[in-house]
């Protein structure tokens, strides 16, 4: 190593080391042992203009590993990212753009919001994906405008989580080449060295999976850690894994022991790290002149490369005026003008709402190029195919539609990370009940609010013959119950078609939950579905002079019987108004006026859902009830199952009357 | 294949094919390829008494590939299991014992509940795990009580799944030598060929997990199939994969191809089928006198071992009587007398809850040997350590510590498949926002009813630095979401106490949810707490005569400043009730006069919990009124995050008083 990049190496250590202490707080081991691999990999490789960090055409660089945060904040400062040495100081503390893990959206240069183990990994496997698909679609002869990589920096934390083994075999399946992971491999975790639960021939596993695997016998040997880095550039079908043999907290009193992971090192030891490390003993926050003068390099580099690009876009944009218009739109999620127009309102029949969505998507795909997805393995049942385009791989990279495999947790996190590369509207789909196994997907979808798009069908006891495990019943409620998720669970057809475009719209992730049975379509009264799911709830049926006695508020399939209760109730002389309410958030977004129409106080509310009743009496007052299913479903036909558990237009009059009295 | 042979497989064959037929719903292309080596298995190896289902020793069979359920229950008729030939032909339908996939506790001879793809896989471990824990502990030299094979069935979607390869990997971590996987191996999914999603070198990645990899290039072939098992089960040392190429859909015209997989085969290629194969063409389920009378001999086998065993079990009693008592104990789940008054109450002081617990675990241990558990690499921050008992493994089988490595839905899985075993009390630990990496297998937990014990700390803001990737928000609705999960937060030591003891109690899947941050002993309420809890709720302080005009409701860390706030109000001249409700299910469980008497109609309740308010408006009704945090947290320290976002005594009072007016 020499001295500058020596001094660079030791600035990053110890600004996370003197962040995590003053925090008292943090994590000091990997920053101290993988800041040379950062280190190369920005100073040496990184295509980044840290001035203009939504360059669109950037290196992405993720670190998986997020509880070394403190060393992406310590880069993102040195790099020229515009982060502050202030907020270093105030890493971890409230309302700093340093938190304790890194977060998307918070602080400039962070790709993705990680901690979570696996997730960042996960997410990369998607960025990858975008950008080949993007690559085949625009790229021209001699005009690569989409030509970047996707870095991570992992751990053998995210090497132990099974997302990151899904979207590891996947990444291998769909030819990533120019997805590049360097490995922190320290032999370290919590409760000690990962021979205790972590014997695997890691570097095998990987190359069972069809990745290129290098590996680096010393983290602390830049020129290894470069030509690891070219290596694996210069495999142009496989995603490589670099190996690079770490010491946790290199140069620390706890140097290769769990100690040095996740608490401060303490005064005394961060004492002894410095002398180890022939840093000065009073510096804090410190950033040698020499090593400023070398990290500003990153930034004449980064504007050298941007504009090369920029002068190659205006050529692509002479050559190829309507694909440039379209890239520029689909990066910057610009959607064409009347698409909505162009998807047909349903007539009479009746479809499953998994079935009318399979329909509106077709349409959207020919409206919307940036409407990239597919199925954890389930497109003949989730109807997520899109007609007449090729599937994604290496043989026809411009293709749309995905095979996730049987993969849930990580079409979840890959559909996160398409969303936030940009360029695409990403979706993925599955039964309901699997949307447990994507849920810290959902929950990150969230935490970012990216446009990420989630299909579930097979939505309630519905399913029938397959059972309680196939059967949603506290699904709904605990994806309502995820802060910034929005549910929409459509009745019919319009609605669906209605919810498809709030998914498109919103620009935030939504869940669409579908059925796997046939409903009527409200064709009388499509235009009021298609454009009621927007507001979250609207009107389907009134009762006279619009005053009723008695409110049946569904969601979904329940809309139906819903309807036949009411002509019952109506029958006998009862004043009902049903409601369709597909979307808890849409409505809870609406004008305290708009909701007090809707629902008015003081009329008693029945809601009517084959999921939990939990959270219901939020709408249904005190005076109300809830029709619902509070245990497990039964295997068994559907119509007979919905019967069984009291799904009936008959229970739904019952249990009005009873709540009439 | 000899005649007789041919002739059972076949009949296995066609008792599934006619089930799926009849019912017009199911999967008949695993039964028609797998049924050879499922047939082996159980004629040659399988180590049971079908007429005594429950038999300890016995090995275990799980059809991991849970939507083949019409070949498991063909072969529970066949081999004995007093399953009759009429709930085969209600196969899938309500009430019958033979639902869309197999359910335990509904048909005999079901080990585990199977379906959601990779937990079949990963419970097995889970009993392997329990196999060699427990043979450890009471094996005695000509004595093995406890000596027996883990079998399961396994596809290509098990292999696909994330949590399949955290188990593999960790199962060979841990030598489970009498681990014997046969892999389903049929190139197809119901995308159609595993090439789409799938070109991993599968047995080389089992390689590099460390497990033995055998393949038998012929599914039909019993003789290589049978030569496979037997080479499985003399590697003592590794679990063993053998991967069997079959035909999904054998001998009907839809072999090899996805359609064979998901539903039936009509009944035109049901008759071609049974023309290739040789069955008779009006033959419904048929079992051929030959064929049954070689199936027949599976209860004299199994009689004879059990009788074999039972005599050695005899003179274990003879020799080892205290042994022989515990383990009959253990394995039917019998508890030591006075085993709760060996567990001390908590003086005065302050403590986390996670901190206590680890207090209470470990007085625990001492006194309940089936206590066996871990956490996914966070034992030093769970406190979830056993003290004084070694780490489970190759060199300690008898060790009652394990480490799971960070595989979080694994170690769900695997807790469920030793608790499934019977024989120990497991638990597993990690912070509560990783439960969401679980989810599948806390549903698997609450379908099954196991005595799983899931232990989850850091359960709010709370945490502080770490920010809003590891501070739980929605977690305790949407476990309390999952029907017959009992969730249990307790508000301190004493609480605490109590929970492990209902944990215990139960016999079914309890969740803990601990704090990070210390909070002060009800020392002079400490009988109180401790018993309390067990009714989900109680009154710790109380408004003059009684007679509330308020109630403040608290969960877990929340009941301190609650007790604050009562004082304050106190002060002002209020009547205030203060609640503690460690949990909703215990609560819900009691006397309505109970519960009316701790909540009495008529009183506005505001509840207060760090966590969305989703669904506490079931207790606090419409007058009352809700504190809690229904967006996302931020990263700072702890007291200042739980501060900011109002949790504090003050705020309380604040509410409560708007509650009033």
């Amino acid at each position: 190593m020499n001295q500058t990049d020596q001094l660079c190496v030791n600035t990053l250590r110890f600004l996370a080391v003197d962040a995590v202490e003053k925090a008292k707080s943090g994590h000091p081991g990997l920053p101290l042992g993988a800041a040379p691999m950062a280190y190369v990999l920005w100073d040496r490789f990184m295509k980044h203009n840290p001035a203009q960090p939504a360059w669109v055409d950037r290196d992405r660089f993720i670190l998986s590993a997020g509880h070394g945060s403190a060393l992406l904040y310590a880069m993102l400062h040195t790099f020229g990212y515009g982060l502050p040495l202030e907020e270093l100081k105030k890493f971890r503390q409230w309302e700093s753009l340093t938190p304790g893990h890194p977060e998307y959206g918070m602080t400039v240069g962070v790709e993705a919001t990680t901690g979570p183990l696996g997730q960042g990994f996960a997410m990369g496997v998607g960025m990858a994906i975008a950008e080949k698909q993007l690559a085949a679609v625009f790229n021209k002869p001699g005009l690569p405008i989409v030509d970047h990589f996707t870095y991570a920096l992992v751990s053998d934390g995210d090497l132990m989580e099974g997302v990151c083994a899904e979207a590891a075999s996947l990444a291998a399946t769909l030819g990533l080449g120019k997805l590049i992971y360097l490995y922190d491999d320290n032999h370290i975790s919590i409760e000690g060295n990962t021979e205790l639960a972590f014997t695997e021939n890691v570097r095998l596993r990987f190359q069972a999976y069809g990745w290129q695997v290098i590996t680096v016998p010393d983290g602390n040997d830049l020129g290894l850690i470069e030509e690891a880095i070219r290596l694996a550039r210069e495999d142009k079908e496989r995603p490589s894994l670099i190996a690079v043999r770490t010491q946790i907290g290199f140069g620390s009193p706890k140097q290769g022991t769990a100690a040095a992971h996740g608490e401060p090192l303490g005064s005394e030891a961060a004492e002894a790290t410095r002398q180890t490390l022939g840093w000065p003993p009073e510096a804090r926050f410190h950033v040698p002149e020499e090593a400023a003068a070398h990290f500003a390099k990153a930034l004449e580099r980064g504007g050298d490369c941007e504009e090369k690009w920029q002068a190659m876009f205006t050529e692509y944009q002479k050559q190829y005026p309507e694909e440039a218009a379209q890239f520029h739109n689909a990066m910057n999620g610009i959607l064409p003008r009347d698409w909505k127009e162009k998807i047909p309102l349903f007539g009479a029949g009746a479809m499953a709402t998994r079935e009318s969505s399979g329909k509106v998507m077709n349409k959207l795909a020919a409206v919307l190029p940036q409407l990239v997805g597919g199925s954890a393995d389930l497109a003949p049942s989730t109807k997520t195919w899109l007609d007449g385009f090729a599937a994604f791989g290496v043989a026809q990279p411009e293709g749309r539609n995905l095979h996730f495999g049987i993969r849930e947790h990580a079409m979840g996190s890959i559909v996160n990370g398409m969303a936030l590369h940009k360029g695409l509207i990403p979706y993925g789909a599955t039964f309901f009940v699997f949307s447990d196994y994507m849920r810290p997907a959902l929950r990150m979808a969230a935490l970012m609010q990216t446009h990420s798009i989630f299909v579930f069908t097979h939505d309630s006891i519905g399913v029938g013959e397959d059972g309680p495990t196939h059967q949603p019943i506290e699904h709904l409620a605990s994806l309502r119950a995820i802060p910034g998720l929005t549910v929409i669970r459509p009745a019919e057809a319009n609605e669906t078609r209605g919810a498809w475009i709030a998914a498109v719209e919103r620009k935030k992730p939504v869940a669409l939950v579908l059925t796997r049975q046939k409903l009527t379509t409200l064709d009388q009264l499509a235009n009021e579905a298609a454009v009621g799911v927007a507001y979250g709830a609207y009107i389907v049926k009134d009762a006279p002079q619009k005053n009723p006695q008695l409110i049946l508020l569904a969601s979904g399939s329940e809309l139906e019987i819903s309807l036949k209760a009411g002509e019952l109730l109506t029958q006998q002389g009862i004043r009902v108004r049903v409601v369709s309410m597909p979307s808890w958030e849409l409505f809870d977004e609406q004008s305290e006026d708009y909701r007090r129409r809707v629902l008015p106080a003081g009329v008693p509310v029945l809601s009517v859902e084959a999921g939990i009743t939990l959270g219901w009496q939020k709408y249904t007052g005190a005076q109300g009830d809830s029709l619902g299913i509070d245990h497990f479903g039964a295997s068994g036909p559907g119509p007979q199952v919905m019967e069984k558990f009291g799904f009936t237009a008959e229970n739904i009059v019952k249990r009005a009357l009873a709540l009439l009295k």
